[in-house]
């Protein structure tokens, strides 16, 4: 069975959410809150897939791509009270997220025929850009260069599954593992509030 | 007698009036009002034409478009006093401008073949993004945010155009409808200083 | 002996070792510094190419591109505290970079068949677009609207070489005296605190 496409779906349903949920304590109305999940949701995809020249993008070639960005919206707009009670479980969705972007884009760049280096860039680049437009547009310090470790998992996570590739790993096995080490790295660096040094 | 292309001439040339205009209270010096002035106009109809693939973009592939833009930024420059006691005037002719830029965005996204959802949101995103740019380079917050009614108005409008076009509406009629549609929504909410309600 | 791809990677090098400094500062863990470097590097020609729809984008499509980029990154962490002793020498590298980057983005442009008031423009945007997406994303107001003569000095150079060309000076000769002029301005700018007027 399939897993990629559904979870794919899952992925951005809950980009979108934590999107429209991000905008919450501003001044801004439910357009704003809809439009900053659209563009959470699109923006690590497409940005991978306007660098590397591959059209159509996902969500405009494919329309269920877009229904998923928009139940995430809606979901957001009716169920925030409950869904900001499930901080926790936001968090887990989106480090899930983080981490199946990861492998999905790097998976993508080697399907064009890009080189490792390159291919290892796209999936962080995936997972975190439709957050850095996120909090760009919103102002905000990009959580890219906030404390906790974040694309740098994802980075590690893309190389990790670039050497299981070379060595001849089973996709399977190695998307789950490469993901795992994803999810690993941020819930471990959250919970412990772990941080890379910074250029003193 | 075809009105589409000198509206859009006209309208690109207003966008860029606005844009050079923004920086005004600022520190910036001539070049950098031209900048985002150049910025403001191209904006949204660049990242519709990226976001699609569709090359060349617009102001690349002809050089009427430029020239309407380096228009509208030395207007900006030479009548600034008096373009600046128009601020009705200027607010009237930007409204005019994402009036018109939401249906050509939309009707280009249409004859590339996307699906209608597409199209509404790339008539948004034509009409809005070169101010979302402009604000984001300038560090302001984006008018998409702020509080009254400017991206919904716009979305509406392509969403009408596009139920209108299904239905068979001729395409003049249409136009016309949906750009004063876009405007009348725009007008109103200003006027009345009329907002969509947020998420609390 | 072609000197046009030593150059090109040098001014890459030189690009990300100055976006990685750039965030020293702020609370930036090492990987956003990298981050930083790297977005600084490929911003300016990632854009001209982008705009242009010329793919594979050069850091895509050659590796060692992007080695100069992971040097110029490496380069800034272990040498941090000399290179900012070098402060003047790398205003110096800089003021390089954005001379060569303009000349080459100008060629570029040219080489694929836009026009020239484009071609002044793509050359610009080539020199200077990877430190504004650099202070866009650090939350600074963009180097672009900053006092001194900065983004003006690319399109002088840019215009001047493009003039040369027209009346046939040879390559070599051009390519030297735009690039010289792009840099004098520059230092001389900055020497004496010039600027352009701002609209008042």
């Amino acid at each position: 069975m399939d897993l990629q496409y559904p979870l794919e779906l899952a992925g951005t349903f809950v980009f979108a959410i934590s999107g429209a949920l991000a905008v919450r304590d501003r001044e801004h109305d439910l357009f704003g809150a809809g439009f900053t999940g659209f563009i959470t949701a699109i923006g690590g995809g497409s940005l991978r897939d306007i660098l590397l020249g591959s059209y159509p993008l996902v969500w405009i070639g494919d329309v269920h791509v877009l229904y998923a960005i928009f139940g995430g919206i809606l979901a957001a707009f009716f169920f925030q009270r409950f869904l900001l009670k499930l901080r926790k479980t936001m968090f887990l969705f989106d480090t899930l997220g983080i981490g199946f972007f990861t492998v999905l884009g790097v998976e993508k760049a080697l399907s064009l025929g890009v080189s490792v280096e390159i291919a290892a860039i796209m999936g962080m680049f995936s997972a975190v850009m439709g957050g850095v437009l996120r909090d760009t547009l919103t102002n905000e310090i990009p959580i890219l260069f906030r404390k906790e470790i974040y694309a740098s998992a994802c980075l590690t996570g893309a190389i990790l599954y670039l050497v299981l590739n070379h060595f001849g790993l089973e996709r399977d096995y190695n998307l789950l593992i490469s993901m795992s080490v994803v999810i690993s790295i941020r819930m471990i660096a959250v919970k412990y509030k772990l941080s890379l040094p910074s250029l003193d």
